[in-house]
């Protein structure tokens, strides 16, 4: 069990796991790190979190398990910060949507010390940002993946999200970039394009009218997080290029199908998708 | 109000619609068809309707409401049996997702004859199929698109759907086949392209450990009835075509602002379609 653990960034993720753990007895202290005071104001009032560190980071010292919570983009920094005020050795995670290339920058920084960096990625969440929307049951029965680096580490880890009532995978870095860019990067970049190229149909005057049909979940994805969407494809560019072309030959042998007027063929791949989710 | 609706095709639409017809009180009485036997025994002994017909449609000569509950491929053919049954002034329509290529078929059936034909497009709806499935409350709230065509029938059509708790657009068959191409057609044909994309890929064993991030959206659209979607996409094939196109070319601005690295530009994308969602 840990000490003091510290959460650095209070946002709906950060916070879920503040009042997860809470729920769950991991630990008996959280200390709580965020850029903006009236986050952490909310955070100590509304007792996510026991103490709060400021911008002296003077309490990431006796941290021995530290959670990043924030974009992508702000991790080299976090990194840097956490290699000249954290303990000699500690244990640090995050919930960061990719995993390689975060993965080489801790190595590269905290480099010769025992800092460990073992990145997680828990497929939870909501469109919604803030602590407002935080919630202590986020992650019950939700999927966590958990990076392989070193054995006895992602052990630690990995049994850190099962106490939060999560189910775990452990996969290498690259392993975790090529599928989520599969099955989460590039259906939301999807969303996004899909929606842009409703939002620029003329003919349809009030949206609201058709949010049946399928449309609804779209629009809600493209409601996501838009700095997190830009990292996310900063961060795992080449998987997503290459998943995005998967996807248009995909695309091109449906039109070829509709196009041909090739109906038989077309009911069978529906079918045959379908038979196999099932 | 109608004296006698009758509603050809009982599955999960059809069901949903004769419970709803019950609970509102639009009708004494509700004949309904079906081809499947154990549906029209089902459909009595549960009450979803008052008589049952059979293979020689008599009692289509005494309704002055049809609604047609079948697959698009069905309504060639049932327009036939309804003008040799149906009495000579009768008013029909259907819950199908495409309307041009229908309406001119009854249009060229119906001819010189005082059957008219208006099509309805509930934008309600679930992945499942059966009367078994069917729910009482399914249209509360839900919008049905009326296609004009004539304006004192498109009214009781458009009354019909009010009784049940649903709202309202009227359009023309043309403006409603544009516009749900790209609402609904496209994005369920991407659902079934995208899932496949995820089931050809070999890194994953067990698609159950990443059905969070976006995922799981997806694979419930692509859940849908195979048959329905080849009949929406033979009958709205050219709008698809040009919905399908578009949306790639969307795909290839983000592909391309991904490639060049031009992720400001990117992030700014996003943002603009979450801000006009919003």
């Amino acid at each position: 069990m840990f000490k003091n653990i510290y959460i650095y960034g209070l946002g709906m993720m950060g916070g879920s796991i503040a009042s997860s753990i809470k729920n769950n007895n991991v630990t008996d202290n959280i200390i709580g790190y965020d850029i903006n005071p009236n986050t952490l104001r909310y955070s100590m009032k509304n007792k996510f979190i026991d103490e709060v560190d400021d911008n002296n980071f003077l309490k990431l010292k006796k941290s021995d398990f530290i959670i990043i919570c924030t974009p992508l983009s702000a991790y080299n920094d976090i990194f840097k910060i956490i290699k000249k005020y954290s303990p000699l050795k500690c244990l640090i995670t995050d919930i960061g949507s990719t995993k390689v290339e975060v993965t080489d920058t801790a190595k590269k920084i905290f480099k010769n010390t025992d800092r460990i960096f073992i990145g997680s990625h828990p497929l939870a969440g909501k469109e919604k940002s803030g602590i407002k929307y935080a919630n202590k049951d986020l992650f019950t029965g939700a999927r966590v993946i958990v990076t392989f680096e070193n054995n006895n580490k992602s052990k630690i880890v990995k049994n850190f999200w099962s106490n939060l009532g999560a189910k775990i995978s452990i996969m290498s870095p690259k392993t975790h970039d090529l599928i989520v860019s599969k099955t989460s990067h590039v259906p939301h970049l999807l969303s996004y394009a899909l929606v842009n190229t409703i939002l620029k149909e003329k003919n349809i005057k009030n949206l609201n009218d058709f949010t049946g049909g399928g449309f609804k979940d779209f629009a809600r994805i493209a409601l996501s997080d838009p700095l997190m969407w830009k990292d996310i494809s900063s961060t795992n560019k080449k998987n997503i290029i290459k998943s995005l072309d998967v996807l248009s030959n995909e695309f091109k042998l449906l039109k070829s199908m509709i196009n041909k007027k090739n109906f038989k063929s077309l009911h069978r791949y529906f079918k045959n998708i379908k038979d196999k989710l099932s």
